[in-house]
């Protein structure tokens, strides 16, 4: 009978097939993961993990329970920072490898005063962070942001006697920042704050009747094109502090059709292909 | 060494239990399914299939591969009627039992004029099949439809000096119709066109700029809450032939919120919760 | 120009098509929802809700900002009983109706330790509350668990030579409980730990090769159909304490097809069709 | 009153932002697309389309009704080469643009006899087409499959008295592919046939006892990690005619976990995050 103590470690064995792999790890794993909010409340939250490293052409496989318990042990600690380039270093150095990237996907909260009466009320965002540590000396950290808001269509504006069709609007943001910078929970909060003004109004999770009034008479005021919310999305993300790149898009879900009008445009944003591709 | 012909048959092994089971099957089977759409085309779409029967509590198992026989015999009939009873009690038969249950999704195509400049394009909508056959004698056949449509706020339209938010809405429809009937391409069709007047003005896929200002001014002129909208539907449902219950809901995406409004109505429509149950 | 205090409410106007509606209410907000597991741990997790109430025929609409500031209070109190009933109360109370459903779907987290060596690591299951206060007096409450698990089948190995095809299988379960119990989060936890035993091997997030070594084997030892899996649940589930009803079902993620084996038994499980429906 | 026949046309209105967008155009648009099968038959199947061009710095938008005729007259002819560059030529002469990129999503299927039985059914495929036109003169054509397939794991065999592990593994393969080719529908059906060998056994949608015995036995005889079936693929698709790059992901839906085990290679592979990346 097999020994639990001698048993045959197979990824071990040597692989003659010449392919060194770019990206071996686990992926969509779930994790309680804490962090600590800009109104200094304490967030355990689920957060789907994807985590890998690359697997040099002779060696057959990785050793998978190796990045299980390195995501347990971070579940325990409580996150200030969204910078993932330390975990990323302690990757690299348990595995004994050359390059490393992950990627979670977490709640975001955020507390909103509506926009007259003020009454506050708290909105959750997608928020996906993705890390790289390439052998070439390459580090990458994005943050990537869906961010509901609405449009109002300039076009049926003009056109019409009265009223004009609106509608929800997904801005979706990834901005390729300092990989040495800090990025504490406000850092994100105001970057959503400000990139949400890119739509003709934002979106609040309470509204009484003054403010919706508001919002409906904003949003009438203010038209935009799927094209001038990514125009302007991007003037804003310019001058966020630490932002050296971003890809920006917007999809409006239409309601005088079933489908969605999209824009979209990159500046010094990375090529993900190669390595750091976990969610494709 | 094993015979292939002399395999052991486990499935049919007495079980001791005293469980007998309502609903043993397949799900998730995609297969192709040929119709005939109310224009006269052949649509072969990939439908996605579920197909369940009963099994006695004496019987350990089922033979899973003839669910699978019976629904490839089935991808290649060109299908006129979409009732599905005559298809359940071949599986009745086939498989001898008393109950059999199955749920069919496929894309069903209209083709839609613009309102103002009749341009035709072509719109594709959810189409769910369900049909029961228990062994109370108890025959249900329903059609699931989504059916995009729009919304403007009555609410908003009341307090604001101009504009008023709209919306993209999902009109949910399930219809539980006389198992005894016909239901032919354009009965469908003739159901979705009829019910999508029940938001405040139904999408297209083409419109040029006469034809959304048609849109944008109708929806300003008929405002209506997700309450209306089910109420409207409800009223136009109870007139359809061949219609003897229904679920209906309506779900808004708010353009001034991230989140849905929602209202449902349901009268005469089965508990499918014990048998027919195969996409829960 | 009108004055935001004396905006006019809609809402209230009269209605005369006569339909009661029975649900009308928010879906798919989120909101972070604090929840104290069974290991002590503070849990702010982002939460998908759904709320509504009947709307009587006379009425147009109900007052959608209610709901959310409803459900904003509860952001902020930390659950200790997972018994929906006095939300739903305080619900029926606020909003002047005979009638509330909701619906609450978050990551339930517990820690796991490896077969063999005992490794802990944390898991988190999908769990939705469902709660329905109805005028007739009857009171429903009902938890929804994906359980992730597995079963070899018996017939592949009973007819190979060496081998069985195994794979992973969701195992849905929805108990109907006690409205006046208490349910605290070892309540859900024991539930869950209990039940996965109907599969032939739990699943675990950290497996050395002991431990992987022990769960292969114990697999074979175990061959279960999906048949077989529902059935022990059935038998696991009426023991539990509390539960009067359930409804349960096994979806093998088939290793040898690309569709999925189900089976399904229900008993004692109430007809949510006409009220508590918000998620269909 | 504004008449019909002199409505403005914002979109011609001149922009300052200074923003040239690289994509502006529509998704999700769901149209009927008629293809001929490799066995002949005429496949008319829901697909869902995302269509765009660039948009120059100076022009505030572009105009969305005239991608959805251009999709329209598309619905009306039979494809019988995948090859989507005369379509991009056929947009940017349209819309006069210097760049056009689609992406089309449908169900491709194909017939498949049984291993030992040879009974045939049909499978489908979820089969993706990516092409842009640069106005650098890089044209770029991409065919995206799902290829579901299973693994039996190297280490779990060798530890183990008895048995293995073995699951559902998706191969995702994404082939960059010479633009100056023709891709008929065999061309497609070979490439799966030929990359779903990478696993330890394809799957089947009719198996008797015969073939479950075959594909139990033939799986535990091929063992394979995620890291040898990318390799294996690697390998297959390097020698498949007028691929010229790759990127190849295997996911395995672990029987022994929740989460599942993935590796990744690429290899001459366009970064399409700039322009082609309707789907992000």
């Amino acid at each position: 009978m097999k020994d639990a103590n001698t048993l045959p470690d197979v990824q071990l064995n040597t692989d003659k097939r010449g392919v060194e792999l770019h990206s071996v790890g686990v992926r969509k794993v779930l994790i309680p993961l804490a962090y600590k909010t800009s109104a200094g409340e304490s967030f355990l939250a689920p957060t789907e993990c994807s985590l890998a490293v690359s697997l040099s052409k002779e060696l057959k496989g990785t050793h998978m329970s190796r990045f299980m318990t390195l995501l347990n042990q971070l579940s325990s600690k409580e996150i200030t920072d969204f910078n993932p380039q330390s975990f990323l270093s302690e990757i690299k150095e348990t595995l004994q490898t050359d390059d490393s990237c992950l990627s979670f996907k977490l709640g975001f909260a955020i507390t909103k005063p509506a926009p007259v009466t003020g009454l506050e009320s708290k909105m959750i965002y997608d928020l996906k962070i993705q890390g790289l540590q390439d052998q070439s000396g390459e580090n990458s950290t994005i943050f990537d942001i869906l961010i509901p808001t609405a449009n109002l269509c300039p076009c049926s504006k003009a056109i019409s006697e009265y009223g004009a069709h609106n509608q929800r609007l997904i801005l979706k943001v990834a901005v390729n920042v300092d990989s040495k910078g800090k990025y504490p929970a406000y850092w994100i909060e105001n970057l959503i704050l400000a990139l949400e003004e890119a739509g003709s109004c934002p979106v609040y999770p309470v509204l009484k009747r003054a403010d919706e009034k508001y919002v409906t008479e904003r949003q009438y005021d203010n038209p935009k094109f799927v094209e001038d919310v990514v125009r302007d999305a991007v003037l804003i993300a310019k001058q966020y502090p630490n932002v050296i790149g971003f890809k920006i898009s917007a999809e409006a879900q239409e309601s005088i059709h079933a489908h969605n009008a999209w824009a979209q445009y990159s500046e010094n944003f990375p090529n993900l292909g190669k390595r750091l591709d976990l969610d494709s």
